[in-house]
Formats: C-alpha cells, structure tokens, sequence
C-alpha cells in the first residue's frame, strides 16, 4: 500500500475501511473561482460526438414490439446473455476510439446496448426485449422459471388478495416488485483506495466475526451475504482484468482511481437494474488524488478535466432495459446516477474542492444532460464563488438540484451520498429498502367513500380498503371537519399497514432472490438500514383538507357499477359514492405561506410517519418517508379521481411537495416558505419541491440573476430561528419561460433542443424524451415569473 | 367426490384432511391367519423376471469414472435432463409389458436410471456422474453455479472455520449439507382420498389463513412455501397425465388408490433425494379400498395382492446418483423406503389388515429384499396369528424390523410413520430436520487430549475442539473418575453446541436452496418440526467409563506431529497425546444386563440430550436424538482411536445402540434388556437394536422357532412395570448362522445370494452389495447361538 498512499495523511482509514477519515485529512478545500477550469481535450470531444451520434441514432430508432405497436428510443438489446460481472467481453464507445477513452468500461460489450437482467424478473426482463421486438432466448425462460425463481414471481408468491387490490387500485403504487429496489450507493471509491483484495481481508474479517456462534437466521444470513459479497469482490477484479486492469491493489494515481472507481460503480450497473443506480459522493475523494499529482506535476489541469468528463460521459450512457409501463412512470431513461458535489464537513470546512467545480463543468464541456443526476449539497455557509458558480451553471443548463446541507449534515454526517433522487444515505454505511408511495389523496376519498374506489379511480366501486362506515354528508365544512379528519385517520392507518406489510415482503424476497452483493460489498457489514415509504398526493390532502375546513364542498354524488374484470358483467350497484365536489368559497392552499394550510400540511406529514412507524419492519429497518413523486405525479393523478380541493379526476398532481398547480399566487418565496415548514425529521427520506423561474424574474443580466439566485437559495435553505424554516430539504431549479418549453414541444427537431434538459422531480430529463402527458404536465406547472 | 367414497363412514376427514379418521372410521381389523394369501399373478411374474434381470445386470455393470477407477453397479444415469416431476417422459419396467404393470411410474424414462438432482450440490450431482463415467452437460455446471445456488454450496459459505474443523475430523459426519435431509414422509394417501383438485382448495385455504398481515419472516417464508406446494400440486397432476391419469379426483377404486399413492411417492422421489425417502403407514388405509372393492366383488384377493406386488416392486426400483463416499457410509444403495405394517389404534383396536400380511407376503411372492424396509409395529396386544406371520418372515428372509408401537404410540399417535431407519413421525403433520451423528466416543477423547484430535483420528493432533485442560494421569481409575467424567461434560457442552448451530445453517439452507416442495404439499401447513440429532459410539463410551469406574485403564502416551494437509509439512509436536489404553481388571459392560454399566448408558442419554436442548433451533424445532448409526458404524470407528474400553483405534463402533461386539457375554436376552432401560423419550428419534440369532438357538423346528421368536418380541417390547425396560424401541432380527455370511462372502455368485438380506442397522441390505469391510463388520457382529 504504501507507494500508493504516499503522501496521504492519516492513520485511522489505513487500519480499517473508512474513506471519510481519509478524506478529512487529505482534502483541499478551494474556495476560488471557476477561472481555472479549461475546456474539453480533443479526446473528449472526438469521444462524445460519437457519443451524440449514439445518442441520437437512439433517440430515433423505431422498434416494432410482439404487440404490433411501434416505439422508439432502444438501440440495441442482449437476448441470450444473462447480465454478470464477466458476462460481456470489453464495450468502448467506439472501437477506433478506445485509446482515446480514459476511463473504459461498457455494462455490454456495445455502448447503449441494455443488458438482460432476469433476477428482478424474468417476464420484465422479457417484455422489455419484446416490446422492442427482441426475442429472448426461451432457454432463459426455462433457466429463470424452473430452475431459478426471481424476485418478482415470489413477491408475488406472498401477496394476499388486499395486497393485489390495493396495487390494482394504485392507491399503493411503484411499490419494487417488478424491478430492482435499488438505491444502494457502493462505496466506489473504497475499490480505489484499498483495492480489492484489502476488501476482500476486510469483508472475511468482518465475515468472522459475526454472531457468537449460534446460528441464528439473522448471523446464516449475513454470513450468506458476505460471502456473496466476497465473490462480487472476486468477479471485479476478474472483470476489470477483461479491461486490462489489476484492480486487487489500491490506484496509485488519479487516472487509476478515477478508474478503479468507476469500475465499482460499473459492477453496480451490471448486476442490477435498481430504482436508482446513484454514483455517489465521489468529487472530494477523487480529488485529492488529483491534487496529488497536479502537486508532483505529473498530470495537468486538462487532464484532470478529462478525467473527469470521461467518468462523467460513462454515467450519461448506463441504460437499462424498461417496460414501456416503466417509461411512462419515469419517462426519458432515467437511472438516477445521482452525483453530488460541495457540503461541509462535520468541522465546519467547506468541501468543495476544483473537482467539485470540474464535475459541475461537465455541463459546460458536454453540455446539458439530465444524468449524472448532479446534485449541489448546499448550505450558505459554502464558498461564495461557488455558489455564484452553480448559480451560473443552474441559469445556462436547468442540469443541477440543490439539497440542504445544513438539515442532512447533523443526520447523516457529512460523508452521505443522495441515493436516489434526493434521498440521503451514509456512504458505505447504509442501505435503503425503497418503498415508491401511497396514494394519500385516494384515501382521502376512500375515508369518505367506506372503502370504495371511487368512480373515476382505476378499479371504480371495489371495496379495495376495509368497509369503513363512509361519510354520507352531502356538504362537508367546519360542522363536520372533525369527522372528516376521524375517518381519514383511520383509513390512513390501514394504508399504512398494508403498506409497510407488502414492503416488508418486497424486501424479504428482494435479499432472497436479488441480493444486491456488488454493491453491498463496498460497503459496511454491519448496515444500517432504512425502510423508504413515500408519499403521492401531498398537496392535494392538504389543500382538501383545508377547503372542508376554511371553506363549503358540496359533494355530488352517483350510482357506480362495478364490473367483474374479466367479464366485464356487472357485479354489483354501488349507491351514492362522491365522485365529484364543488368548492363554495376560498380557503388557504399549501403555497402561499398560511399556517392554517401549512400546519395541515405538518400534521399530514406527521400523522402518517407516525402511523408507519407503528408497524414492524424487515430485519428492523429503521421507517422514513418522502414526500416526492418524481414523474409519477401523472400517472398517480390519472388514477385518483375528483378531490375537494377543486382537482378534477385524472389531472396529475403536483410533484413531490410542491405545492398544487395554481396555488402559488403569491409568488416564488411564499411558495417556498410553506415547503420549508415541514419538518425534514419526519421526511428523512426527502421532501422534493421542483420550481421553474422566468430568467427574467431573477434579474436582467447574468450577474444579477446570478445574484438573485443565489439569494434564493441562501433564503430557502436556512434553517436559522429568523427564518420561519423546519426543513427546506431540496430544490430543482429551472430557469426558462414556458415558451421554450412549447417551442420545443412543437420542434422537438430543433439542434438546440437536442439536449434541452429540464429538471423534472429529482431527476433531470431531456423535455424531448418526456411523453406528451408528461410534457404537457411540466408546461402547465408554475414557472414563477417574480420571486 | 360422492361416488368415490360411496360406502365410507365418518364425517370429519370429509371437511378437513384428515385421513387418519378417514382410516379410523373405515377400516376391517383382521385377527385371522395368513392362508388367505394367494401367489403371485403371471403378471408379477413376468415383471419381476425382468426386474431381477435388470437388477442383475446393475450390480454387474462395471463403469470407469473420470478418475480412472472402475466401480460396480450403476446401470444407467440422466447426464441433460434436470430431474422434476414432469422432466422425464413416461417410462417403464419394460416397454413390452407395460400393459402387465397395475402401477405405473418410473422416477426416469428408463428402469433403474438415475436422476441428475442438482439442486442439493451441484458438485455432488456432478460426481456422482463422473464417478461412474458420465459426462454431465456442461450447460448445466453453469446454471447450478452462476445463475442458481445450491444447497450445498449455501451451507459452506456460512459454515464457520470450527465447523470445517469438526467435519474434517468426523466428530460430526454425516451432516446433510452434501445431500438431501430427506425424511420428509408426504401423506401420500391424501392423494387417493382427496384428488389433487380438493388438496389444492385446502392449501389455498391455508395460505389465505397464515398470519394476521403482518408480514413477518415468517409469515412470508410460510406463505412462499404454500405457494411452492401448490405449483408441486399441479405438477403432480401434470406428471400422472403423462401417465395417462387424471388424479385431479379422488380414487374411486383399490386399483386407483394404490396408483394415486404412488404418484404422490413418485412426485417426491422425483425430486428428492434424501437421507431417506420413505413410503409411510399405508398398508392399513389401502385395504379399506381394497375390502371395498372385494366385497363389491370388483376385484379378487389375487388382484389386490397384485396390487400390492406391483407397489412393492416400484419401491424395489428406487435409485438415486451417488458418490462412493456415500456408499462406503450406506453400502446397498438404501434408499429407507421405509413402509408400516400392524400397530394399535388409541382406541385399542388392532390395526392390522388383511394388507398388513399381503405387504408381508410380497417377501414371498417376490423373495426376500431389502427395499421397502418393511416395519412391524409391534406390541403383544396385536393378534396372535399376525406376530407368528411376522415372526415366519423374519426367519425365512431376515427382511423385516420391529418397532414398538407401545411407547411410539402415546408420543406420536396411531398415524405415525417411520420416516427413516427407524425414526418415528406423525403422518402428514410433522417434518424432521435431519441431524445426523455426534461421535460421542471421539469426545471422550477429545476430553482425556484437551480437544486435540487423537493420533489415529483423520486430523491427528489437530485443536479441533476448546483447548481445555488435557488429562494427565497416566491412569484413569475410580480415583480420578470424578474429573474424566467433568472434563467429559464440558467437552460434551461444546460439541452439543456446535452440532446444533451446524444444522440450524444446515436446515435454513435446505428450507431455501432445495425446499420439499412436493412431499410438503401432502402435509400439514402448520407443521411440527424436530430436530434429530443423533449419538455414535454409544456402547463405547459407557464401556470405557465404565472401565475408569470399575476397573483400571493405563494410557499410552506418545507425541503427536501436526501436519499442515497440503504441503504435509510438521507444523507443530503435541506432547504426551494419549494414544492408547490398556485395561487392568474386570468391569460390567452395556449388553450385561448390569445396572452399573446400564446406569452409565442412561446418564450419557439424558446428558447429551440434555445439553442439546439447550439451544436455539431453526424454526423452534423441537430438538430429539437418536441412537442409531446405521452402517456408518464402520466409518466413525475409522475415524477414531482407541478407546480405554479396549475397542483398537479404526475398529468399527457397534452398530446403532448395539451392545459392543465381544459385551453380549450373557446371551440375547440379557443383552436386550441392557437397551431396553434406555427411556425411549429421551431418544424419539429412535434407539436402533439389531441382533442376528443362530436359527438352532430358536428352536429345532419352524414351530418351536416362531414361538420363540414371538416370545422374544413380546418380552423386549414389554414396558409394562416388570418388565424393567423403559424404553425397547426397536430391533432388527436377523435369523441365520455366521456361516452363511461367511460362504456368501466367498461364493456371492451362488443364486441363492442374489437376494439374500441382512438386516444392518436400521434397514437391511443385499449381503453382496456390502464392500468388504462391512461384511466384515457384519460378520464380527454377535450371532447369538443362545437365547
């Protein structure tokens, strides 16, 4: 070890795996502008026009599915090669080029062709080639139905017939039985400063020392996984032996360790299609072996550029294999490569570092791009420059997320990395049992309708939750508020039940069938592990709530059949359920910095967490939830009918916790403000609010846009007693008109658009990759035209 | 089901399964004497000409392994097909005369094909191929390695470096993590009593019931493995349709229900391979069909024994791969087809049948045989006529064991079967997690060198167990007895407690990698599970304390160098390791009838018993033990050293609870009542007796030999309050002179050996199938010329 930790300070990281002791000691923190940064290399730009190419051969590719139906967007498919570590002989981006690239490494042995992963699920993973009209090869199908079961057919082994209603009814959506759980973030970087085979000590040491000899199932477990782990750790290096690398010692200089790096990461997204696929807190680390050798002159700052921007260009290409049902979820391919930069150390150091400054440049050197799902951990106590940079870089690209530092730092330390969109998670220390949302707006109308979906929900009649009594009051306001809240507290428990009882089978059968053993081999034995409910429908509770209570909703209400499915035959006449309200009145809506909405909102927040955590969890994971819905604000919405805040049935809801469309009448701060009072302990999963501002609200030239920007975020990211704020956790920025965005939707042909990136709920996409709905959908939210 | 059990009493085993009430209501107690029986059909005739022809040419087919060596006795194997209830077509004893057989069904397409069984270690099904010089498909190396684990291979990786130890030593050997842990016995009379279709409604019904919806593991591991029991259902209605069968509906007839039967043994065969794969008490339920079917005068009495022939035959046919280490320990190819006949029903009524003496006869019809291994229940209470049958054939084919229904009967109920040699388990309600044996004389060394394996054990030298404070006395006498026995305990306490968390690993793996889907699915959902583990070297450790105690034994000390097993290179001398021992003096031996060795042998029962119920088991089994070893008495005496009872390091163990070979010096009776004051209930797994009388020590002639023999059994089986037992289980009776071993080793070609069956241990064997060693062994044994 010692020649490649020559020069590195520190005592703690070299006698046990600890990657944030070695970065607090060797780190550079930089609080100096941008002015150092340099432009692309010739390499780089030779290796992403091809890259464009790719891309847009992609974009434009038309596959004819099994069903007939025409759809775009797949390159290539594997059908007959079952994913692996060493499944795939090396993949370059181009075959010419492959001296070129200095950081190698392909998930298949071509670029953008998607793997076949059949452990999530084999009829996913066959659907996804023949909707795309690839055939998979039906030995695969007997492989991974007779002789080796997958995830999803024993998720599905275990549900109870409620289980299946309440997912035929969407009131509980996304939930991972279908696809991988993802969000596990390795700790990639330990492949680059140990190497694998101190790792390997590591884990046998670790594998040792479990339990005290008595073979409970939790000690067979673990045991099996380490070992599982040591075997991923095994196949790395025999995978990146097929790339011409030892990687069984630790890097010695920056072009290793950005490499060896990568290769951890790369061995995430060869063995698994997870919910998110996140790179992690790597920008500080890597450049410190950057500083190193800039300091002893064998590496130049164009150089180091191209480092990065090659990594960076790798974690733009990962692409999975999806169901067009996947795409219409989370249009635009997204994988969630989520990357953060800047933070603060637990000693009040800033972090940032020139390579934070390199990532972000990225999008300057190659432009926008949704993924790597770049992430600013932010806090006004950060350098200024660099504020004003990422400013900068939010104002030209729309590429980047902000998240609160200063409310994530005392929870999770300062070495945390984002491992989906906005949720954080301790590097190398944690895992997350993912669990998508629940429909809170349906059950608001299941509390009033006993139970029932309602007409316009997916299912309409079916006694989907318990026949509860319903509330049959024909006008619901202040008289009978407290009814209201009554019965939907005890609809919210049920929903809360099921919901962690289907996770919890989820995850048993996920460690089962899907162990997650690459990732989970870069990091801690000894896991902490968090069970990830979310919430859908936020606003819309909130806003319901408070029109009963400040306002008068009519209820009108009708006769629904309901059908057998197969059939179609009506099975039974359900009588009087509400299937549409009239709001009578004003009331205060979420958004508009009113406590009379805001404290609904907080007592929404907490009942509900307080109601998960009620319930046992697999293998005690400790219960957390969100409030962000991503883009599957629309498909939720599509199946949630009519709700007293004047919604209409089917419309999307507003992501995340953003407040609902057109309740933001009092301006950009307002609206912050309300999303800022929720408490981020009782979402340490995330609250996601996404806004979208006119240039010209921020100001008239760059430098006060820049200015205001910053000013912006400075304001809804403290947490300081003036400040009136709980918990302002992320922030989207996007700054264009709409009429860009319908100019784009209407020439979407237009060079200029090609990377036209639009931060969506975090996550990024290309606007030309989202559907109709879905563009539709960002149009019609907010753009704050003043602050 | 009206016309199907048209004419059958009873009302609950009509709402539920249960066919214990099912038989209780139904079936015709016979007190008569055998002339009813009838010889065997053409039929049986000409298929078991053939079957013995096919036998034959198995046990003379020579093949070369991989390895060059050439081994005896595989007639043929599947090398591509991965054995499962529908992976082989239709096969039969011979195409030609597939009309002839009353019961259909071959584990393979072909008589006496072995199975290629993976999913137990795929390393073990590999070489069982390789051994006899098949080639097994590669393609298949690749899916039991890469995309699906096995067993096997899940158990090594959780097994702790101690564990490896106390394998490689053998003070625990025969632990299934190589192989199945089979007996498992499916109530496969559900099959004929209820149809397919009725079993699946009630496991759907069951499945719906499990839990409260909580998911908790356990929940979620129940109701995953209801749904596999399900899918096995269907496949075993899949699997008698390639037969031409529809078992979707009950048996409407004998004919039906014998075939019915068998599909459900064949399912399991089909896809199991376990340490014993037993049929289970059908005898009694097949004659109600049987007597139905007579009085409607639908079938005759040479019919019916046709049936029965044809039944016994399929058992006859049984084969599984295995390696030859597998053999050396249970030479013969057992298989513990293990099947009941007789005992009493808890309201006092015989249960034997008019079947009870056609499974009986079968050894005449077809001669004598190893398989099934045909059990009589046994008490003095069942009829007269029925023990002289019994005790008929014993002395003409040595083919039959005795349990003593007197003490199973108040533990396990009037259903139970015997699912292995001689363990006992209730009927569809219970399943056993397989434990195999501790050496406890190996401890009794462990305990005299401080945990050092002996001299002449496998790892000589080797700190296998704690490294306690050694014994040092040069001479162990009544002096220091107190000590030998404390240090004896303490060592005990660790091997007890390594041997239960060894099969906790074990079991958990089994329960994941290689689920019995098929046998479970004709049992209980909510079963009962014992955990049996089990004790070798029994009479050696209470002979060799009792020589300390009663006598005195000098130790041979020497030292010992410990090699390093690759390069054999001394890595370290243990001083003064107690090699050898020479008694001084006489003392009382188990197998005397004299209390004080007897009192030593019920101490070490309780006390190891006790020890083992300490732990935690998988699944909250609850723990049993067994004294029983089977033919691996020979193996674990190889394995250990001499002992201070004077038995020479390498000797084989007597076998099971055996009396030492050269203690029975006061003739069979008193040998018997030694183990007969073993409490049965300390040992439920069973305690295994097998005994060989010289036919001139029964009697002069047939009459006076049958007496005596019946006079025997009633008098070991007696636990009434003179008799002084406690406990008499179980015993083998082998009634033929050492001389005839002897001619039969020398001669095996001679006719009358082809079939000549000995009784071991717990099931019996073709004497010309033993190797060399254990027909040594066998014929070392005590054959009693006096009663």
């Amino acid at each position: 070890m010692a020649a490649a930790w020559d020069g590195f300070k520190g005592r703690l990281w070299k006698e046990e795996v600890n990657v944030r002791d070695f970065i607090q000691n060797n780190y550079t923190p930089y609080d100096g502008d941008e002015k150092f940064l340099v432009g692309p290399t010739d390499a780089t730009n030779k290796l992403f026009d091809k890259l464009q190419e790719l891309q847009k051969a992609e974009h434009n590719k038309k596959s004819v599915g099994k069903d007939g139906k025409e759809r775009i967007g797949v390159l290539d498919m594997d059908t007959s090669i079952v994913t692996g570590l060493t499944a795939h002989k090396p993949g370059y981006i181009d075959e010419n080029l492959k001296d070129l690239e200095k950081v190698v490494g392909l998930q298949t042995d071509k670029p953008l062709k998607r793997a076949f992963m059949p452990f999530g699920g084999i009829k996913m993973a066959e659907q996804s080639c023949e909707q795309y009209g690839y055939t998979p090869d039906p030995e695969l199908h007997k492989i991974f139905t007779v002789y080796h079961k997958t995830h999803s057919d024993a998720v599905f082994d275990v549900y109870t017939p409620e289980i299946r209603k309440v997912r035929s009814s969407h009131i509980l959506t996304g939930l991972p039985d279908t696809y991988g759980r993802g969000r596990i973030v390795g700790d990639y970087r330990r492949v680059a400063l140990y190497g694998i085979d101190a790792l390997i000590k590591f884990k046998e040491a670790d594998k040792a020392a479990i339990g005290d000899g008595t073979m409970t199932e939790e000690v067979i477990r673990l045991k099996e996984e380490v070992s599982e782990q040591i075997k991923a750790l095994k196949g790395m290096k025999e995978m990146a032996a097929l790339y011409g690398f030892d990687i069984s010692k630790p890097a010695t200089n920056a072009k290793e360790a950005v490499q060896w790096l990568y290769f951890g990461y790369l061995a995430a997204i060869k063995t698994q299609n997870g919910a998110a696929m996140s790179i992690g807190r790597v920008s500080t680390f890597l450049d410190v072996y950057i500083e190193r050798d800039l300091k002893a002159g064998v590496i130049t700052e164009s150089e180091a550029q191209e480092l990065i921007d090659h990594l960076v260009m790798k974690a733009r290409m990962v692409r999975f294999a999806r169901i067009e049902a996947y795409n219409n979820l989370f249009s635009g391919d997204p994988i969630w490569a989520t990357l953060e930069v800047g933070g603060l150390g637990q000693d009040g150091r800033s972090m940032v570092t020139k390579n934070d400054y390199r990532f972000l440049h990225t999008l300057e050197n190659m432009g926008p791009s949704p993924e790597p799902n770049m992430t600013v951990l932010y806090s006004k106590r950060l350098p200024e420059n660099f504020r004003r940079y990422c400013a900068h870089i939010s104002i030209e690209t729309s590429s980047i997320q902000y998240e609160n530092d200063d409310v994530m730092r005392p929870v999770w330390g300062d070495d945390y990395s984002i491992c989906c969109c906005v949720s954080a998670t301790q590097t190398g220390k944690e895992m997350q049992f993912f669990g998508a949302r629940a429909n809170l707006a349906k059950a608001l109308l299941y509390a009033i309708n006993g139970g029932r979906d309602e007409a316009d929900g997916l299912t309409p009649g079916v006694q989907v939750g318990p026949e509860y009594a319903p509330i049959t009051a024909d006008v619901l306001d202040a008289s009978n508020y407290k009814e209201v809240e009554r019965k939907y507290v005890a609809m919210l428990e049920w929903l809360a039940d099921i919901y962690v009882n289907s996770l919890n089978a989820i995850h048993y059968m996920h460690d089962k069938y899907y162990y997650e053993a690459a990732e989970l081999a870069l990091e801690d034995t000894d896991l902490k592990r968090t069970f990830a409910t979310g919430i859908a429908g936020f606003s819309h509770v909130v806003d319901s709530l408070s029109a009963i209570k400040y306002a008068k909703v009519k209820v009108i209400r009708g006769d629904v059949e309901v059908k057998n499915k197969k059939t179609g035959e009506v099975v039974e006449v359900v009588k009087n359920l509400a299937k549409g309200f009239e709001v009578e009145g004003d009331f205060p809506r979420y958004g508009q910095d009113d406590d009379r909405a805001d404290d609904i909102a907080v007592w929404l927040l907490k009942t509900f967490m307080g109601m998960i955590k009620k319930h046992p969890t697999y293998r005690n994971a400790e219960p957390t939830t969100s409030i962000l819905t991503i883009t599957s604000n629309v498909v939720y919405g599509k199946a949630t009918g009519a709700l007293p805040d004047g919604r209409k049935a089917h419309e999307p809801f507003s992501p995340g916790a953003n407040p609902s469309y057109g309740a933001e009448t009092k301006g950009l701060v307002k609206s912050l403000n309300s999303v800022a009072k929720l408490p981020y302990h009782y979402a340490l999963d995330g609250i996601s609010n996404t806004q979208t501002i006119n240039p010209s609200a921020l100001g008239h030239d760059k430098t006060e846009q820049v200015d205001n920007l910053v000013n912006v975020l400075d304001g809804y990211f403290d947490i300081g007693p003036d400040s009136g704020h709980t918990g302002a956790h992320h922030l989207n920025v996007n700054v264009f008109g709409v009429e860009k965005l319908k100019d784009c939707q209407a020439h979407p042909e237009k060079p200029e658009y090609a990377n036209f990136t639009v931060r969506v709920s975090g996550y990024a996409v290309r606007f030309i990759n989202l559907t109709k709905e879905q563009q539709d959908d960002v149009i019609a939210r907010t753009c704050h035209a003043a602050l």
